[in-house]
């Protein structure tokens, strides 16, 4: 077998069967097929696609190259939830409480983030002493007790997909469907759940730009999930403006904690229990309508946010910290930003806003960046609000002034002031089961 | 700029300007930008091809990228030739002397073999003392003195096809039109010349494999040639079988002095009279009647093959060696393969019967193979050809008992005995010129 053949028939678009997927990422793996070889293929299938069965046999070695975790020693169902990236998306830290306080376990390994979207491992990071990379039986021991816990990646988990990644980063492979799908989909059963709901983006912030590309990648995944025995779902949800209000970690910790409080932005807090709804539904605990309910009375009855501290005090963090505006205070410089005509935010584009908010010290450009956690933007106005001049349309949180002019150049580029109503679109487009597939 | 748009664009089929597409050819050939971008980059190219804007840039890049040669110390109009590569094609043999017993200057440079096609440099070289590797100084004389000389590629022309090539040939993106296109005609153009004539091979033993596609090459060759100020013209030739009846080096300078002399395969004589005919005709010598003419009677009174004999002369070569068969005999084993059936040759694969001459010795699997001169194959028989069992429809020359076996099982497999009267394609397809497309 060699490499060349298989790029030739990828290229022609004739299928590969499973040896030949499995001759590939093996070699890719061990060093011996070269990056240039690989990235011909990579812009092969992203141009030509690849089929199911394909895309099962790409997840199958990705799965193969490394070590899977073994959940077994948890009783009952785990849940396991992954979004494709946002802006302001801390649903996580809402949704995990939410589902473990109705009774279902949610062993979740989590990522850092990198370039315009955060990452859930940084913004529980921002909670003073909580501890992330426990060791697997700290970690099922906390899940065992509490019903949930979010940890950092570890171990040897999908190796294949790191080397793939990096190059796809770098050749302009990274938006393609089978290449996500067998990505995410090999994380998330090398992770070990037995269900997995996925909340993918779309729109300016996401890798998806049409809700029809977002229905597209769900159902491979769906697919891929269903031939490796688990019961997966996907929730299409917008992702043209940031989600809530808070952009950067400590301030993400405290608006999550406010709609686990009950109050907190709309949007936030009603894709979060769309999400929990799917995951219960996910584990069998009645009907959508049933899980709703249960998802909609944790938040109620304060039960979420009580598993929420329960999870972050077993982790080490401080939970003292949840009251007032602790971390906020801690950032240097304050810095308003104001309307600079009177109108209807017509758009509030969210990966510029993710980048802004990287620049104030956020995020990482690359990964070896260090963060400020107390960095941020906060969101005093969203998209279709009514503003005047002079009006404060967000406060940036920086240690350098300087940063907060380059974020604001930015954000100035990304927000758009009309005089006209803009339309806003759903919030939650579609939903991908293995049965059917939802528009709303 | 970055390599990563520019590899983006591509894929997307938006259109590259000139600045991008140097930044890229630029950036490989210095080094800066990794095999594995100009990979992907190729593979877009190949799945989603160039307008003749971007194959205009790409050639001039790449020409760019080397030195040119300057033929205007050599009075009169130049013609090259050029063909796209086939197995048994020794027409430049035939056609440069020709072409200069007619009066129009031919000053070549030609490669090496590779795989299973052939390349003049290494037919000529069968030749005892005959040398390719002339300096400018003695390459100009000859060809001002005796009208033609042809010398192995020199100097540093396009050093940046050589290492794209280099890289496509490992990633199967060699058959691009625009690649192929852009890597022929910087190389032709490099070296001077004011005509340029295509053979275009079209077939199981061409990178073209279809007619269709061989004019669709033609005519972005054409259209660069004039945008550089080129007199263009290509001829679409067939290539499913191999042309005349010798393969391998000495055998086919054998074949080309027995054209020459006037005898010799009519298939090799008509397609050599048609490009020599072109030749002509792009040099302004008259009609492409007229200029069929003078190739023809430049064969029938002998002054072409004197030509040849001066050529071969004035480059060292030893030219009593071209009476009698004293190469053929070179070989140490003559073996003979019989017919293992009766009926019409149906077809005799032109690609395979290339690599079967290989093995016998006559060809290169690696560059830096060695050659044995005097290996290859001589058919008895054509495609068309009524055999009975047992009849000799091929003596391979080899110095290997064991390779004639070798190449015996790919010689099998690739020649079909049927019991039908094939129906055989014309040998001369298509002309493409920049004024119009005639299809034969």
């Amino acid at each position: 077998m060699r490499a060349y053949d298989i790029i030739e028939k990828k290229r022609d678009k004739i299928e590969l069967d499973k040896d030949e997927i499995n001759f590939l990422i093996k070699g890719y793996v061990s060093g011996e097929i070269p990056d240039y070889q690989m990235s011909a293929f990579l812009m092969a299938v992203y141009l030509n696609g690849m089929t199911d069965d394909e895309c099962e046999a790409l997840t199958e070695c990705m799965l193969d190259s490394g070590d899977r975790m073994d959940l077994s020693a948890i009783d009952g169902i785990k849940v396991d939830k992954h979004s494709t990236g946002g802006v302001g998306d801390k649903t996580t830290l809402i949704v995990t409480p939410i589902v473990a306080a109705c009774g279902v376990k949610v062993a979740k390994m989590s990522g850092r983030g990198l370039g315009h979207t955060g990452g859930t491992i940084d913004k529980l990071a921002s909670i003073p002493g909580m501890k992330t990379n426990l060791d697997n039986e700290k970690f099922f021991e906390i899940v065992r007790k509490v019903g949930c816990s979010v940890v950092s990646q570890s171990g040897n988990l999908v190796p294949a997909d790191k080397k793939i990644y990096a190059l796809r980063d770098v050749t302009a492979t990274v938006e393609s469907k089978p290449l996500i799908a067998s990505s995410i989909m090999s994380k998330k059963i090398a992770s070990g759940a037995d269900c997995i709901l996925l909340d993918v983006k779309v729109g300016d912030g996401a890798f998806m730009k049409t809700s029809e590309d977002a229905v597209e990648l769900s159902k491979v995944m769906v697919s891929i999930g269903s031939r490796f025995g688990r019961k997966v779902a996907a929730v299409i949800t917008d992702m043209n403006s940031p989600l809530g209000e808070a952009i950067g970690n400590a301030l993400e910790v405290r608006e999550s904690c406010e709609v686990l409080k009950g109050s907190g932005p709309q949007d936030l807090k009603e894709v979060s229990l769309v999400l929990a709804a799917n995951m219960l539904y996910l584990a069998d605990k009645g009907t959508y309508e049933t899980c709703y309910k249960l998802a909609e009375n944790a938040l109620n009855n304060g039960s979420a946010f009580e598993k929420f501290k329960e999870m972050v005090k077993a982790q080490g963090g401080d939970i003292s910290s949840f009251e007032g505006d602790h971390y906020v205070s801690e950032a240097k410089i304050k810095y308003d930003v104001v309307a600079w005509d009177s109108g209807y935010i017509h758009s509030m584009g969210a990966e510029s806003l993710g980048k802004a908010s990287m620049i104030l010290g956020a995020g990482r450009e690359k990964k070896e960046d260090s963060i400020d956690y107390s960095a941020g933007i906060l969101l005093h106005k969203k998209i279709g609000e009514k503003v005047s001049t002079g009006d404060v349309l967000a406060t940036f949180y920086s240690s350098d002034e300087y940063k907060c002019h380059e974020a604001e150049k930015i954000f100035k580029e990304a927000v758009c002031i009309s005089e006209n109503i803009p339309k806003i679109g759903k919030l939650i487009k579609a939903r991908v089961t293995s049965e059917e597939i939802e528009k709303f």
